[in-house]
């Protein structure tokens, strides 16, 4: 059974292709993805998929889940991010979706993020589950997930329950070769080191008065200058790293006016969850407090948090040995280096693992033109069948019908 | 003559009365004085004065300069400020201009400041002048500026020379009677304790990078923090009061980058030209080694700049007296509280006396209702045809032909 | 009976000088007042005055009051201060007191505030005094002060009550010809213009832990950092001057630790009380929240504390009258310019009008060789006879035995 | 030939022990090593060194070269530090040093580092050598190093050239059990990942001045707060750990001055040189601009500067087969926690690189009572043959007469 994903998925190449440059064209930022997820409802209802969109997925207009039933058996649950950043794409000939004519049509917004590629992937996975059915048992959840960036979206669908049932949970994110160390690999079955963060912005209110009699005001800008100097200034932790970025400040209204108002907008990392929290502690403390030193007061407000990607080590594993032994179009890889970035999906990884489920995040390494984000990003697509068949030959091991799933395995592996 | 003047200006108190409320319904902010510089410009025109209107008297398309020619003789400059504030109007009925149907009709912007008052004791004089000439000399010379708040028109009027053959400068301020410690006058003659200031905007750059690669960027956020501490922090001097105000701040794109552009607006004031300097040399410093103390860089942009009002005393003198002694029905005052206010005029009042002309700017103390720059601010316009009874009185006795002058003034004083 | 007073003060001359020369000799800092107050109460003792010593008056083992009964009638109350400062007296021959021979003995200490006068003038009243005795009513207390250097010393005398009962209360300072715009004067009856002051420490707590495990500690450095910065920022006040400085500061153990004790010593200043206190609030604030700020703890230690000096306006009137109409020798002057400093016979005068009482702040003003506090400081001996003058004179015209001294009054003015 | 070192190290066991609890009484910190030089020079003596001590050394009083010339044949240098710490010593009963006798007799001094078991280990190898001198080639370099605490000796050795010539460095520490996990070892040959650190202080100068006329000066305090949080906000590098400890502070002179002169002491820290570097660039421009933000001056000197271990790698290897092939009493461990202190040593080791030579930095774990520098601090002894069985085979191994040497090593081997 596992050559034959490795061969469907192979066929499927060019429709996985044409898939990713059609959605390339057309990206849309957090909670806009309204074009994005009619393009993939109707793939999915086509094939034969039980579609859910918006309200009931996330609260939101945009997001998907499309469900497969096979009959008793465990709820298996593949993420796919589905969001464009707010960047201008480059149209220069030399990126390659502007010399084939696939640019974003969106000014302002793009792709570069690979989330294109990444719905293409679980389209791909849709289609072969489907192939699969019979072999397979319990129910196939694919959530097309938004506003990953920011770390917004898991947190609205884990919150309506949706990975509440599941006992396999499966993400992925294309990246460049890099993490391999510039060696070569498809997949990294499982990554334990990415950045767990919290984004959020700190309002600021004083009293505003004219600044020729200054004693009458409090001044949210002098608060907020206190706060980034101390912000910036939170102890290096001794157990990992941790980083901190104020992104935005804006406050005031006019020159001769002491400034009643005021906004920063920052994001905490930590390479665990516990130096993550340690940094959100000591920046919720700062803010409050250095407000109050200028008899400001101040409110945050949690934007988005994910904790760090803290994948099952022996489903790990489980990958590794399926792609080593079974899957010979695939190379695997046993370690990365660090997945410095932050990724809500370890909020999906937390809950299924919080009921006694197991889950991994797996990088598939490929050649990219740029860094992630930037306006010249592209990759070789190539990678997108190899990470459905990935995807699609983890789940069929993991409920796949045993007995003849086992015979056909024996045979194959012979 | 000068009880001509005290008549005529008294009957001309309800046409001062309807140019103000006229005025008043028509507010707009600096360089946008189109239709109040259309409503002056007809007024002028209506009384035989030859006028120029915008790109020759500011280089901008608002501001007038009326000219009266009177024969050989000095040039006396007055000067009317004529702009409006970015403030919406109170539109409750304790608010005579929205109770008697004169409220502002821009949304936005309001005359907070007087200058509609300003502009009608303007036109009042401008009357008067006419029927006086005979018995003038010289040049009289009528400035109507846009553009004060934020001290920026004068400068780009003295610029053009408009002030660089003055003999006598006069202009002045409709003002509240704590000025007079709440006593009674109608005019104090020479103030000489306005607030010297400079506006400036100071503009960071650094280098921008992902949040969390943070060695590879210049954050404007963190310089900007500092500089905004250690501006609060100038050091008070002993010889006078010196204030500092931040008024705005912005800076940056997105959460998770560092900052690489960034903005503060703010302005300093002194009692003193020196004072002024004082805070302005202090705060230049602090902006670029802030800038440099985190690899940044940073350019000051100056926005506008007044001295201090500095009166000629011997002037002031003069006018106290002629009040005295010849204008029974002002009340004139010697000394005032400090106006704790900045006045471009005083970049007038400075280039007259560079050549050793005279000049003195008055503050006309009456009832108000609200604070300067309040929504729910007005006067009292009995002061119009007083203060236009001052300073056409001023220019007669500066400029008035003498021997008859002289006559007709012992008859009158007798 | 004035003539009286002029004649002995000026025949007592030689003798002011060589008490003031002695005293000069042992100056001891505040509160160790020890040989200085031994001088005084030998004097006083000799002259036949109750005299007090230590505890009593202070609380501490140094301070004086010397009591005279005239029978019934008002207590009267002079104030002299007697400490000295830790500087270390110019010895070269071109400072008077080297040349002359009468240089501090003690190292490291020297009266450069002219409290040596001071206390010459005060014995120059008490001999006098008991002279004038029989034509004076109710009793006469002097009160010579330990401690006025950091405002200490007054306050605690206040609290032991020895003002409660004054119906008068007079205090004075020699300063340099400055105050009279260089102009020639020996008395300024009434200074309104000291700077009310509040001396304190803030004594900072924090985590003490290994510099490359930070985020176990909480560094009091970075938390006085902060308070600095905002201490300096206290927004000017538009109705007065203020004033705040930070003299010192000092925190840490080592190098590679995290520092967990630090203070710093500060002062605030306002022109009045109410501008003091301004200050003293703010800073406060700012000290407690700058602290929690960085986890830290704060205490704030008051160490001095004196309002500003607020004379009765009737009592410097008729000392002023007083002068002109009675006492040829003495010119007094009017108004004077701000007196910049803070004094705590504020603290005896405000009790001294809590009651009812009236007192007075004089200023005397002569030649003196350089600014108070001057290692090189030294003044015109000349006063010393002027001021007793004018002290006692003050003190018979409000306690003389009316019916008799009206009369020779009259006699004598005329 | 290991056997035989092996057979004495054991056999001199209680010899070390006693070297080691002598020296323990007598600890001195860094530079003032003179009587723990005296014992260590006579014993060396005694054993037919040739001994330097003090200034052909470090250019102080303090630290001794001893040689033992073996003919012909390559440098080989180890080094044992033997300064103590600023720490009064734990004297309770379960402090074995205070139960046994050999408490520190020097009041505030303690070796409380281990580096009394140092010195004891090097003059266990000391004897070895001569007795092995016959089998050994080249010149045996034995320095014993002062002032290692604060990276201040080492330098000193450094620049007389003392190892200009070296082929083989050698030098390590006794730690805890945390180094290997808690897992059993007596050696990890070759630490990486120690901290680079620069110690510095950095020195303002302002203006002094009255603190209420505060435009006169210039303070100190106010650069020096700016400083502080700027470097304490230097940003996180995403290549490592980072670490900066600004460990004291002090500044100004009395409370009403503006402070004219102030003092920072820190220390910066990477896990690499670049790492180190980067903090100190930071670090030095942070200071000296906001010296000029405040219109002071600043200075820096540096104190100590070490880079981070990298010992040789084919070297570590080497020492590794070696115990695990030739010294069964010796157990090896091949990698080791981080190493998060500093260590001048590597100031030596990068200079024997320099010039081709190899070297490496070996742990040597054993059971302790307490962290380093803790009052309780003391080592299991057993360790101190151990090591010195190490060190000698290793010089063995690296210059041991060649012919026989492998003859006899092939023989031991079987």
């Amino acid at each position: 059974m596992y050559s034959f994903i490795e061969k469907r998925a192979c066929e499927l190449a060019p429709v996985l292709t044409r898939h990713r440059r059609n959605l390339h064209q057309i990206p849309e930022t957090g909670w806009n993805e309204k074009e994005t997820c009619s393009y993939i409802a109707a793939e999915l209802r086509q094939l034969g998929y039980e579609v859910l969109l918006g309200a009931p997925v996330t609260g939101h207009e945009t997001g998907i889940i499309a469900s497969l039933s096979c009959g008793n058996g465990p709820v298996s649950v593949l993420r796919f991010d589905i969001d464009a950043l707010p960047t201008e794409e480059d149209s220069t000939h030399a990126h390659l979706p502007a010399r084939e004519h696939f640019c974003s049509r969106n000014p302002g917004a793009m792709h570069a993020c690979g989330h294109d590629g990444h719905i293409a992937i679980g389209l791909g996975c849709a289609r072969i589950f489907t192939e699969l059915s019979s072999r397979l048992s319990g129910t196939i959840r694919l959530i097309f997930q938004p506003a990953e960036e920011g770390c917004k979206g898991a947190g609205a669908i884990v919150e309506r329950g949706w990975l509440d049932d599941a006992s396999l949970f499966l993400a992925g994110h294309i990246v460049g070769r890099e993490y391999t160390g510039g060696g070569h690999a498809d997949v990294i079955p499982g990554v334990n080191a990415s950045l767990a963060t919290t984004k959020f912005d700190a309002i600021f209110s004083g009293h505003s008065c004219h600044g020729a009699a200054p004693e009458n005001g409090a001044s949210v800008i002098s608060a907020m200058a206190s706060a980034v100097l101390a912000l910036n200034g939170i102890p290096r932790h001794s157990e990992g790293a941790t980083f901190l970025n104020i992104g935005r400040i804006q406050g005031g209204q006019g020159r001769n006016i002491v400034a009643d108002r005021g906004l920063i907008e920052l994001e905490v990392r930590g390479t665990t969850t516990a130096l993550n929290q340690y940094m959100e502690d000591q920046a919720f403390r700062i803010i409050q407090e250095s407000a109050r030193m200028y008899g400001c007061e101040s409110e945050i407000q949690v934007i988005g948090r994910a904790p760090s990607l803290d994948s099952t080590p022996a489903l790990c594993g489980r990958i590794l040995s399926l792609c080593r032994d079974h899957l010979p179009s695939i190379q695997a890889f046993g370690t990365s280096a660090a997945f410095r970035a932050s990724e809500d999906a370890s909020l999906m990884l937390e809950r299924t693992k919080s009921h006694g489920g197991q889950g991994a995040f797996l990088l598939f390494p490929t050649d990219t033109t740029a860094p992630l984000h930037n306006s010249s990003y592209d990759f070789d697509e190539s990678i997108l069948p190899k990470a459905a068949t990935v995807f699609t030959a983890a789940v069929y091991q993991f409920c796949g019908r045993k007995p003849q799933a086992l015979s056909r395995h024996r045979s194959e592996s012979v």
